[in-house]
């Protein structure tokens, strides 16, 4: 259901409207009328005739004509009649701005229950409670007591935070940062941020999504919302309160190393959002959004009157990893020709202190006429004859007239410049006050226009035994067991299409020293304890054995000082396996996050991985490319790639990836699958398969195959 | 020699002194007038009689009494006859706003010789030429022509970028900024960063000293300065141009890792130097540093009157690594005393949208007599009700009667907090646009706390056989070899104290075999040449041969194999090596920097070092502290000091931190070595020596030993 109601309504009557100035009920009545709103508006107070001009009524119903909107202002207990009444005149949409609901207790949450229940059943959409209302500025409604209406604009806000909306419209209309909708979504009884998504993407006045969230509530339909929406417009947003989550508890090595942040930052990446760490920055971001095309790619030109400048806006760009564009022979050419004989025709091209704007519209009509360019900074540093408005101009004027490729502005200084900040902003070029913000603007652009140009996602399904995994985890589940040890971890992982070595469970150091001379030495003994998760921890590994005697002296050595080191353990056998040829070690793994679902983490295996830290994290399922692009984040992909200055051969890099999409396959096929590690997978050179060595599964308690 | 003749002379010609306005001549003398300068001005010009009303001088002679300060702003070509008249008539200091010097080619380059000749002859200081010149605040004086005075205060800053500093001056007047000095430096012909640095550091009225460098010419006379100064006050810097350089030439793995930024960040680190990455990020430093004591620890309390704000400094907080302080339990019982009942008295205190200046007083009392806090960020978010100004009055108020610890503010919004901005600013509490923006202010803050905290620093002199080492290079030297193989550099490092393992130099298979018994088995064959350094790259090294067989086979597949893969290699013989015992694989290296001589590198060690990266650099020569802080720096710390989680024995740490100083020593007092890698040393746990169990060491070219 649409939320034009709330943008657009015909009539709105204010519940609670007070003649009293610094009261609520007053405040928004008189934006609402101060911001020039067109339609009817029923101010509704039993003990007023007339409020500002406009005839009061006793209650809702004494209206007559139902309203599109109903604001309401009233003390929370008495809302959930005002929302009986709202059903009864087949009110389309309610702003509960009145607190003292689910953000104040037992009580309130009743209360916010009632009132969500009225309205659901009637099909009222509902804003809030316990917020500060809503902000259209095209249409002029201002339902809110957040200030005054901003100039119309691109930017679309939505805030779980009140105060924080208030912020940010004060510093809209200091800055004349044009917005279109503005929303403070207060306690998201009914419309959250899935809502805002929907309704700000299909809202033609905005270009840009900017919302400020605390929590998510359903992280599953979260991510198909904003992936859909980011295809056709930027979300931006500020996710905070994230870090301050404690670790969750986790047997594997994939679950200790999710952090609280892993799963909202590759969520967010996965979905396309741009995640944002200030307000300062996400305006930074916006404002460009909002009125310059995305960059085809990430090749920078700097255009400054001062040497300084430019090369701060060059480290800058270094540092962002973006590229300093290399200018063309012709358009060194033209500019070696034109421009002053001492400038610096190079990237950064410094204009000298003297530049007028004539020499800035050389420089950029040259920048932007260059194949090799993907978008242009111009700086200016306000010299004693630098005409800045003329040069403002200069820069609105050609950057229209060629348009496809962003162009940012950092004028430095303030009052020698403000003139030609307000041309700037009126002409739609975005203007920083640090080379820094304007590359960093620079770099979410470059990648948002990367991910929007991103192949269309295609997750492969493989043929697997599914079956025959169902039957290990509920043998388990029947046993009340959830830590599934290597045996069975590995029967699974063979079920989708794993390679383990040959293995069999001795319980003598004879039976062990058979089984070896079956498979063939040389041969592995590992401790088989539904005890032990890390073996290696207790010496429960022991690799190279080449003869009967080692191995049975292994086996007997390991009966004899596990139980010793760990007193009481259970020691069912001791597994004899292949010996795996050599190769690098990976791990694939698994931890389902309790919001977004299982999130795949690659990187280099071993006993160290925890301690390297060098793995990389994706939500499933993965496709193809999402399980490479894993294996390229890490530092490992330059020694599997065998580019390690060695001269040394690589390993297969498409059999690690096909490794990975499988296992988001069994883990999207089992949700009952908590959390796994394949560790060591070792990996050998092009057209070897890799073999699983070790993993380990962990189910959910509450699991249902 | 001191720079007061700049900023307190006691009469001031201008040499180019101009009638026509826009003309730097011109607007240099009228900013002089209009700053208010009190003492003599002689404008020199042969072509008027007065200017500004001030009589004219045909030229410096005619003016009788020698000028304590002369501005130039002639063309270069007569600066040469300038400076000699300066120097006839005794001038104290010049400053040379033209340009046309160094900058321009090497005509300029000349010319600025010639300039600086007879400055140095004469005992003239010199500040340019090619800058936009000198202000200083509370003298009133002018010397410039980046606009008008800034206001007084505690920031003193010098430029190599004359348009960064009108941007800053332009910025400081439109924030009122207090400055006390801002002096653009120019070409620095004479006056530059370490001159700016000490004279700042001498100013009474500089409480924080902030520069832009663009280079650094001595870097040894830099640390120096820099360290000695920072002591007693902040120093701030943005060091730009950092990162487009490009890498050097190094065999060593330590030379390759050294960025050419590292030598930058762990010389300023060293030097207690705050590095800024923008022009924004210092002045938010600065501004606190110039008006707020220092913390004495990392426990910061919020205080704030919505919740999102508050979420949103925590989160910065645990961003930036610094501590949510926990209130004690006086403290909490006061909170919840005296403020309203739903308000969160836990860190972040939220005082709920109602607060008045009264309740921030209660928390702000009380967070500042909390011995369990070092610092408070104030926050206020604009509510309809909130008194911005009377907040921001008593913000001031309560933290000059309780002075100690930092209070800083962040107060959200434009307009409707603006006169609050203004109560702050003057009542010296800084304010911030963004909780981030305060939290990495607090960051800085405790960090040059803990800087200005440290231990004195000891170098430890260990007894070395220095002469051995002396005669090692000179024979190198001698041949005109550069590069010392893992033989020669055992040698040195025993010099040094480092143990290595028992080894010999084997001919044939048979010699191998007859060393390899005398050593006892197991032992390490490793390919001994001139032209490798990296053995294991060229299968050059094989480990653990049990017997004479092995041993003889390894040496005849070597000798066969490496000259197949390398041909023309000239192997004189292979090494044959006592096995160590095992133990964990760390990586101690140098590599000189050009500019600040050696810096020491510790990290995991291994062929995996470049791709872990996982190293700490830092100068020579090293105190016990800081070897022990670089080991501390690496994710390979956890490892060594057995905190895997696996519950094994740690390593002894102590032996390492001093392998490093040892390493420092030797670097330090051999200047001709230019990069070497110990990789690996192999250490034990506490109690045993670490063993070098391969090393290289690279001479420059042009060293005397």
């Amino acid at each position: 259901m649409s939320l034009r109601h709330f943008f657009n309504p015909r009539s709105v009557a204010i519940v609670g409207a007070s003649r009293e100035k610094g009261k609520v009920g007053f405040e928004v009545l008189s934006a609402l009328v101060e911001g020039g709103y067109t339609g009817k508006i029923f101010p509704v107070n039993p003990k007023a005739d007339e409020i500002l001009g406009l005839k009061c009524y006793p209650d809702l119903p004494a209206v007559g004509a139902p309203p599109d909107l109903v604001i309401v202002v009233v003390a929370s207990k008495l809302v959930p009649m005002v929302a009986e009444q709202c059903a009864a005149l087949r009110v389309k949409a309610m702003i509960v701005i009145s607190s003292g609901f689910k953000e104040s207790g037992e009580q309130g949450k009743e209360l916010e229950r009632q009132v969500l229940n009225v309205a659901r059943a009637a099909g009222i959409r509902l804003i809030g409670p316990n917020c500060i209302g809503v902000m259209a500025t095209v249409e002029k409604v201002n339902a809110s007591f957040a200030g005054k209406l901003p100039a119309p604009g691109g930017i679309g806000y939505f805030s779980q935070s009140g105060s924080l909306l208030a912020a940010i419209v004060d510093m809209a209309n200091a800055n004349g940062t044009g917005m279109s909708k503005l929303v403070s979504i207060g306690n998201k009884a009914d419309v959250d941020e899935l809502d805002m998504i929907r309704a700000l993407g299909e809202d033609s006045h905005t270009r840009v999504i900017a919302g400020y969230l605390e929590t998510i509530a359903d992280g599953d339909a979260f991510i198909r919302q904003a992936e859909r929406v980011s295809a056709q417009k930027p979300i931006l947003l500020i996710k905070s309160g994230g870090t301050v989550s404690g670790a969750r508890a986790a047997s594997s090595h994939t679950g200790r190393m999710a952090g609280a942040e892993t799963a909202y930052e590759c969520v967010f990446e996965r979905a396309g959002v741009v995640r944002c760490e200030s307000i300062k920055a996400q305006f930074d971001y916006a404002r460009a959004l909002a009125s310059q095309p995305l960059p085809a790619g990430n090749r920078i030109v700097v255009i400054a009157n001062a040497g300084g400048a430019g090369i701060m806006a060059a480290d800058a760009i270094d540092r962002e990893k973006l590229a300093l564009a290399t200018l063309s022979e012709t358009t060194g050419a033209l500019l070696a020709e034109k421009l002053a004989t001492a400038a610096n025709i190079a990237n950064p091209i410094d204009l000298l202190g003297d530049a007028l704007a004539d020499r800035y519209e050389i420089a950029l009509r040259a920048a932007l006429d260059d194949p090799g360019v993907d978008g242009v900074l111009v700086m200016l540093s306000p010299h004693a004859t630098t005409d800045c408005v003329e040069t403002a101009r200069t820069i609105v004027r050609v950057s229209h007239e060629k348009s496809g490729k962003p162009v940012l502005a950092s004028f430095l200084g303030a009052a020698k410049i403000s003139a030609a900040v307000t041309v700037l902003r009126e002409g739609g070029i975005p203007q920083y006050d640090s080379p820094e913000a304007a590359v960093a603007t620079f770099r979410v652009m470059v990648e948002y226009s990367l991910w929007r140009s991103r192949p269309k996602r295609v997750v492969r399904l493989f043929p697997v035994n599914r079956r025959k995994v169902e039957l290990i985890i509920d043998r388990h589940l029947r046993q009340n067991l959830f830590q599934l040890g290597e045996m069975e971890s590995k029967e699974i992982l063979q079920a989708y299409g794993f390679v383990t070595p040959k293995s069999a469970i001795a319980n003598t150091s004879e039976q062990a020293a058979n089984i070896a001379s079956q498979i063939g030495y040389p041969v592995v003994l590992k401790v088989w304890s539904p005890d032990v998760i890390h073996k290696t921890e207790i010496d429960g590994v022991k690799t190279d054995l080449t003869t009967s005697q080692a191995v049975m002296d292994a086996f007997d050595l390991m009966m004899y000082r596990i139980p010793k080191k760990r007193p009481g353990i259970n020691i069912p056998g001791i597994l004899v396996e292949e010996m795996c040829h050599r190769g690098r070690e990976v791990i694939l793994g698994m931890t389902r996050d309790p919001r977004f679902g299982p999130l795949m983490m690659f990187g280099m295996g071993g006993r160290l991985v925890e301690v390297l830290e060098d793995v990389a994290f994706y939500p499933a399922p993965l496709t193809a490319e999402e399980a490479k692009e894993m294996l390229v984040r890490t530092r490992t992909y330059q020694l599997l790639a065998g580019g390690d200055g060695g001269g040394e051969e690589g390993v297969d890099i498409d059999a690690i990836a096909e490794g990975l999409q499988r296992l988001s396959q069994l883990v999207t096929e089992f949700p009952g699958i908590k959390e796994m590690d394949i560790n060591p997978l070792i990996v050998g050179p092009s057209g070897t398969t890799p073999v699983v060595v070790d993993a380990m599964i962990g189910l959910e308690p509450t699991m249902t195959t």
